[in-house]
């Protein structure tokens, strides 16, 4: 099958942009993606567009109304959380089965404020929802609990997530919030479900991230081997439980499973990756995904916080971008902006808050309802 | 590349089923599906699911929720009508890239009674469409009356497109109305939008279709080869006007340039198709699709149905099925019916409608806003 690598990557600062819509936010990321490639959109052979709120609006072809008709096809993709990812993953699927060499992907999402919303409840179950225990930061919630229940996880532990990721945002300019968070602030913020305080939900925010993705013949013929990163593994996975019959999908088992892929896909192993994107939507979810992706034993996740090894300069570097909680999670925007924040590591152009000597990188996202998405990348030149 | 084919085809019957839900109606196109096909949920190793009018609502997931979880990926589409097209074209896709031999494609909605809604306003501007010349009915009356300016066609001719379509559906026990209606109760039908009477415009239903595709190992190795269908061509495009600012997107542009992919796809033309499965959401658009799929010449599309060639046992059949008009048009149902329909003719499994000795089909939507899909399936085992 045909190698396929990003040669163009970029998105808008995550934000409030209420004077703008999801056109006009994703014709942005587009055009920061192929400005970074230095393509246009003429060059493009199709577009996938990852979209979860307005999913019925067509807004792939709106986006391109905004910044080039040509008529090429254009898929919508909507998958809760791994929206983004999921639309990127067609488009690699594209190149792989050797129908285009230069596909645009660009996830985009336009949420407003408040605190991340729906409920958990897609099986058409709503008692759950109707009491409020199926809603986001409840579900959220219980994860947390039950990892405290097993494992001995403290509030304080994983307020330490909260305390990290706040704290490598202070260097992404492309962040929602972009200063520090102390212990005490976050432990001391509004408590939204306990043990998540406010400051430990993602954030609500508008936003689009693009990547153009070549396949590795094309990318030479164009000269973009120098900057290019190879996909090594892109993956994707649902509630693998046919037993099962919950108002919440079990997206642990779909982590893992993606994980499991992922790392088989690639050849590699958790201790082959220097940095990772992962989805934090809620504190607690942090420390639950080092287990599920395999950077710590079964009910150690929590260590990894603890001797801030997932600290930029770490053994594992987690979240250097800020994370969902203070970069902020606008859906569909997510699953392509992880990768963009990997790409520009690997690429070793993120600046004051590169990860040193990083040449492969995961991503990692997951939607209740399910879905979750691993992709796995490569400084390799093609 | 790989070779792909259509092992497993079947669909409910179009109609009313307010007592369900998308995920319940789509369970049963699925299950039906693979009946046809032999196989099981556990043998299908990914799931595109096409679904527009609630598009973020993880309907994929909830059809495997309701006919058994396996962890497999599910890709949830919308592209307008042309959804349930996409979605089987995501899947095609992915058995041409080499990850799956077996894929499960289902289209499904619940659309309810009443005319087909929405605006043909995709890009925002909502001027013509408060005018309510931006509806549907507006547009495609607006279509037949330029047709009518150009070529001097009839509201006559128009209503007879209805008469033939009502006319197969009478053979067709999966269509939503199975019963002929006179000219006279065509042309003095409710006017909806001139030149379409209510009875020229499709009908809104509930439904699914599904189809099983397999890489020609894949079917060689189940033996299925001798029911399978091969698909010869699989095209969608966007609109390719660039310099296009209105309201409404060329989609005649559209559907040439998809039609065009798919004759070269398929290194066929026009005269080796013996049967078509078109969109005729109303009439009027059914003589515009004759010349834009190159069935007839510029400006003769209305020879075709005043000399009875597209009925069955003409010279092209088109739409044996009762089509849009008359089986209904349930939106991300309808791409995957047109192609269950034309699999059971060249299967010669059609019954008292069969198009006797029809080999290679053609099947066509279009969405407003914008995506055109054209379909080219031969019986050519694998």
């Amino acid at each position: 099958m045909t190698d396929v690598c990003i040669v163009g990557s970029d998105m808008t600062r995550f934000g409030r942009y209420p004077e703008q819509n999801v056109p006009s936010i994703g014709a942005q990321g587009a055009l920061l993606a192929l400005k970074d490639a230095g393509l246009s959109i003429k060059d493009i052979q199709a577009l996938y567009c990852g979209n979860q709120l307005e999913a019925k609006a067509m807004s792939g072809q709106r986006i391109l109304h905004l910044i080039g008709q040509t008529g090429i096809p254009v898929v919508n993709c909507a998958n809760a959380c791994a929206t983004g990812a999921t639309a990127l993953r067609e488009g690699w699927i594209a190149i792989k089965a050797g129908l285009y060499d230069l596909v645009l992907c660009v996830g985009v999402e336009q949420m407003g404020r408040g605190l991340l919303g729906g409920t958990a409840a897609p099986n058409g179950i709503p008692v759950e929802g109707l009491l409020g225990s199926g809603t986001m930061p409840a579900v959220f919630a219980k994860v947390g609990m039950e990892h405290a229940r097993k494992y001995g996880t403290t509030f304080e532990q994983f307020a330490k997530v909260s305390v990290k990721n706040h704290f490598h945002s202070q260097f992404n300019p492309k962040a929602m919030y972009q200063k520090p968070a102390a212990l005490e602030e976050v432990m001391g913020a509004e408590m939204i479900s306990y043990p998540n305080t406010k400051l430990m939900c993602s954030v609500n925010v508008d936003g689009a991230a693009a990547v153009v993705l070549a396949s590795a013949k094309k990318a030479r013929e164009l000269g973009l081997r120098s900057r290019a990163i190879t996909i090594r593994a892109s993956t994707l996975t649902s509630d693998p439980y046919s037993e099962r019959d919950l108002v919440m999908h079990d997206f642990n088992a779909c982590t893992r499973l993606a994980a499991r892929h992922a790392y088989e896909e690639a050849a590699l192993g958790p201790e082959d990756i220097d940095m990772v994107e992962l989805h934090d939507c809620f504190a607690t979810a942090e420390i639950v995904h080092y287990e599920n992706l395999g950077l710590a034993k079964e009910g150690e996740g929590a260590t990894l916080i603890e001797t801030k090894a997932t600290y930029n300069g770490g053994r594992i570097p987690v979240n250097v971008s800020g994370g969902l909680l203070s970069k902020g999670h606008p859906l569909g925007a997510t699953g392509i902006a992880n990768i963009c924040e990997v790409v520009s590591h690997l690429r070793g152009e993120a600046g004051s808050r590169q990860v040193q000597g990083a040449r492969i990188g995961l991503t990692h996202v997951v939607g209740i309802g399910s879905a979750a998405s691993v992709h796995i990348l490569e400084r390799a030149y093609p």
